[in-house]
C-alpha cells in the first residue's frame, strides 16, 4: 500500500556533467554516503540525548536543592498518658506508638508536657526505667529519644548501666520491652551499606593529628574523618563528601547543623524531644527564636476540621490533651488564666466529626489528626513557599 | 422620653350617646378589659408556642427518621497481623486497637481474611484463646466479637469454661488481658440507667405465658418483655416502647432486625464480624445481597487519596493488607488470577502520600485511611441520599 507515499531519494548531484557512470563504484559511494549520514545522525542523536540527560540532571539537582524543607512541624502531648497504661509492657508499647505516629507524619519536634504542673525540665541524667508509674513525662521522653536514635548509636548513648537498678527496674528489662517494639523505619536510620548524603554519628574517642578532624562512627564499614576536632561522645550530623577514595582508611565528611538534612536535602531526619513543665511552657520555650507561628489545639469540642484552612507557616505546633482533654492541662497551669483552651490556639479543631466512639484516645487522635492535617499542611506550605523562604 | 411615641389606646365606643359618666366604674371597666385582652394575648401566645413546639417535634421526628443511615461501611484485613505480635498481651492489645479504630469510624462489618489461603470459615464453636500463634484469623475475630458485645451480655455469650484449657491457655487468662484493654465506648454499650430507643439483649430462660412474649435481659434494672416467643440464649436487638408503666414489673419492647438502630435511628450500632478463607471470599461472600458497590484497596503504591472522589454507594468495602501488603494476599489466593491488586478495586489509594516512615503498619493504616476517607464518605453519601434511598 505504498501508493501515494512519496519516497524521498538522495539528491546525487544531477547538475554535474554527464559522464560515463561506473555504476558499481557509484553504488558503493551511495552506500558509503548513506552510512555516513546514518552515523552522523546517530552521533547527533546521542549528543542530544547526552545534553538532555545533563539538563535533566541539572534540573534534578536544582529541584533537589529546592526540595529542602524550610518549615517544621511540632507536636505536643502530656506525658500523663503513659501513667494510664496498665503494665510496663503496654507503657513502652504506647510510647512506641507515639514515636511511630510522629515519624509517619514527619514530625520534627515532640514536646512532652506535664499536665499536673510538676516541675520536670530535663531529660539529662540517669534513665529511670519504665517500671514505675507517675513519671510519665520523663519515661515518655526517654523512650522517644531511645527510639529516635539510630540503632548503631544506641550503645553509645544508652549504655546498659547496672546501677540503673535503683529506679526499680533494670535497664535491660526496658531493653527487652523495646525489643518487642516496631522499628521507626525513619530515613535517618541507615543500614550499614546504605548510600546517603548525610548520616548521624558519634565522635569516637581516638587521638587525631593536629590540624586534622575527629573521627566519627556513622554505622558504616569505615569511620568518617570530619573537618573539625570535636569532643568524643558528641552526637553529630555529618555530610559525606561527594567523592571518596575507595582505598582510603576513612571516609571524608563535614559536620553540619542537625537541621541541614531537612533544610537543604529535604529529608525527614527524625524528631527532637523537649520536656515542658506545663502547657504554657510548650509555647514559651520554643526552640525557634521566632516561636511557633501557627498553633492548633485538638478536641472533640473544636470546630470541624474539614472546613479548616491552614495559613502559611514556618513553625507549626499541634497540641493534644490527655485523658481529660486540654481543659485539664489548662486547669493545672498556674500561668494560664483562661479556662477555655480554644483561646490559646490559632485553630481549635475537631478532626473526627461524628466519631463513633464516645472518646478517642490521645494515641489514636494523633494518627487521625495528622492524617487530616497532612494535605492541609502541604497546601499551606506550598502556597507560601515563595514568600516564606529565608 | 415618650415624645414622638404614639401610645395606642383602646377604642371605647365613642359613638354611644354621651351620658353622665361614672368615672370610677369606667376606670374599673377599662382595667378589666385591659386585663382580659392581656390574658387572651397570653393564651394566644402560649397556643402559638405549643403549635410551634409540636411542629418542631414533628420535624425533629421526621429528621430523626431521615437521620436513619442507609449505607454501610465494611473493613477487611488479614488475621495474620496478629501472628506478628510478639506476646499474648500485645496480640490482644492489637486486636483491641483494630476494634477501637473500627468503632471510632462507625464501621458496620469487619471481615477477617486468611492471607495464607487456609480454610477457616466459622467463628462458631469453642474459643481457642490467644496464647498460640498461627491462629490469627480466629483469634482476631473472637476478640473483635468479644469487644463488640456489650459488657452486660458478655457473661451470657463468653462463659468462663474451664475446659477451654485445651487451647493451651485458660480463658480467664484471656480475660485478664482483655481487662487491660481500652473499652470501645460504642453508643450501643449502654450503662444500666441510660435512656435509649434501642438496646441489645439476650433472651432469658424463663417460662412465659402463652400468647405472651419472652423476657430479654438488656442490662437494665428490669427485664424487657418482647412481642415474640424466642429461643433462650438468643442475642436480640430490642426497640423499647415509647410509653412504659413505671410501676410495671417489666419494660415493654419489640424485637427488631439488628440493622434497625442504624437504618431507622441513625445510630452507630457496633460491627458484625465475618471470616473469609481468602481475599476473593471477602468480595464474594458479602452479607448484602447486592454485594459491595464501592471497593477501595489501600497501599503505599496506590494513587494519591487527596485527589480521590468517592462515588455514591450503599455498601462500601475498604481492604487492608498485612505485613507484605495486598500483593501477598493476592498471591496466596488460588481463585484470583491477577498479580496487581489495583485491578480488584474501584479505587486503589495511597492514603498517606509522603510518609515519613518506610512502612506503615496495618493498625496505623486503618486509622490514617479512615480519617482521610471519612469526609469523602460523607460527601459521597450526602450527594446520593436522594437517589439511593430505598
Ligand atoms: C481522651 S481524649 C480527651 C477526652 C476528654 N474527655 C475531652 O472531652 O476532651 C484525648 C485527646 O485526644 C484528642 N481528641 C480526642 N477526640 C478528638 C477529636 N474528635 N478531634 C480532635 N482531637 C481529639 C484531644 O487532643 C484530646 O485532648
Ligand atoms: C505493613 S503495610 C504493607 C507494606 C508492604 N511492604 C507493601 O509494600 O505493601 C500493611 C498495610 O497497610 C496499608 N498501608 C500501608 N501504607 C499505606 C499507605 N501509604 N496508604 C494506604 N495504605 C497503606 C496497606 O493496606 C498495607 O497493605
Amino acid at each position: 500500500m505504498s501508493s501515494g507515499v512519496a519516497v524521498k531519494r538522495p539528491n546525487l548531484g544531477s547538475s554535474q556533467p554527464v559522464e560515463k557512470v561506473d555504476w558499481k563504484k557509484r553504488k558503493a559511494e551511495i552506500k558509503e554516503a548513506k552510512k555516513q549520514r546514518k552515523e552522523a545522525k546517530l552521533i547527533k542523536q546521542l549528543e542530544k540525548q547526552k545534553q538532555q540527560e545533563a539538563a535533566e540532571k541539572a534540573e534534578a539537582e536544582l529541584s533537589q536543592n529546592k526540595k529542602g524543607r524550610a518549615y517544621t512541624v511540632s507536636l505536643a502531648l502530656p506525658g500523663s498518658i503513659l501513667d494510664n497504661a496498665q503494665s510496663p509492657e503496654l507503657r513502652t508499647y504506647l510510647a512506641g506508638q507515639i514515636a511511630r505516629a510522629c515519624v509517619v507524619f514527619s514530625v520534627d519536634e515532640i514536646v512532652v508536657f506535664d499536665e499536673r504542673g510538676e516541675d520536670v525540665k530535663s531529660v539529662e541524667g540517669e534513665f529511670s526505667g519504665v517500671g514505675k508509674r507517675g513519671h510519665g513525662c520523663i519515661q515518655l521522653a526517654r523512650i522517644l529519644q531511645y527510639l529516635e536514635c539510630p540503632q548503631y548509636l544506641r550503645k553509645a548513648f544508652f549504655p546498659k548501666h547496672q546501677d540503673l537498678q535503683y529506679a526499680g527496674i533494670f535497664f535491660f528489662f526496658f531493653l527487652s520491652l523495646v525489643g518487642l517494639l516496631n522499628p521507626l523505619d525513619s530515613p535517618h536510620h541507615m543500614r550499614i551499606d546504605e548510600e546517603s548524603d548525610y548520616r548521624e554519628g558519634v565522635v569516637v574517642d581516638r587521638p587525631t593529628k593536629q590540624n586534622k578532624g575527629s573521627f566519627v562512627d556513622c554505622g558504616m564499614r569505615k569511620e568518617i574523618q570530619i573537618d573539625k576536632q570535636l569532643q568524643p561522645g558528641l552526637r553529630v550530623t555529618v555530610r559525606l563528601s561527594k567523592t571518596q577514595n575507595p582505598e582510603g582508611k576513612v571516609y571524608k565528611g563535614v559536620v553540619v547543623a542537625p537541621h541541614v538534612p531537612r533544610t537543604e536535602g529535604g529529608y525527614y531526619w527524625g524528631y527532637s524531644v523537649r520536656l515542658a513543665s506545663c502547657l504554657s511552657a510548650v509555647f514559651t520555650e520554643s526552640p525557634f527564636k521566632e516561636g511557633y507561628d501557627l498553633t492548633i489545639g485538638t478536641s472533640e469540642r473544636g470546630s470541624n476540621a474539614d472546613q479548616a484552612l491552614l495559613t502559611p507557616f514556618k513553625h507549626l505546633l499541634v497540641v493534644f490533651g490527655g485523658l481529660q482533654g486540654l481543659e485539664a492541662s489548662l486547669d493545672a497551669d498556674q500561668k494560664l488564666d483562661v479556662t477555655d483552651p480554644s483561646v490559646l490556639f490559632d485553630l481549635y479543631l475537631n478532626t473526627c466529626p461524628g466519631q463513633g466512639s464516645r472518646t478517642i484516645r490521645t494515641e489514636e487522635a494523633i494518627l487521625i489528626s495528622m492524617a487530616v492535617l497532612r494535605p492541609k499542611i502541604t497546601a499551606a506550605v506550598s502556597s507560601s513557599s515563595a514568600s516564606l523562604e529565608s
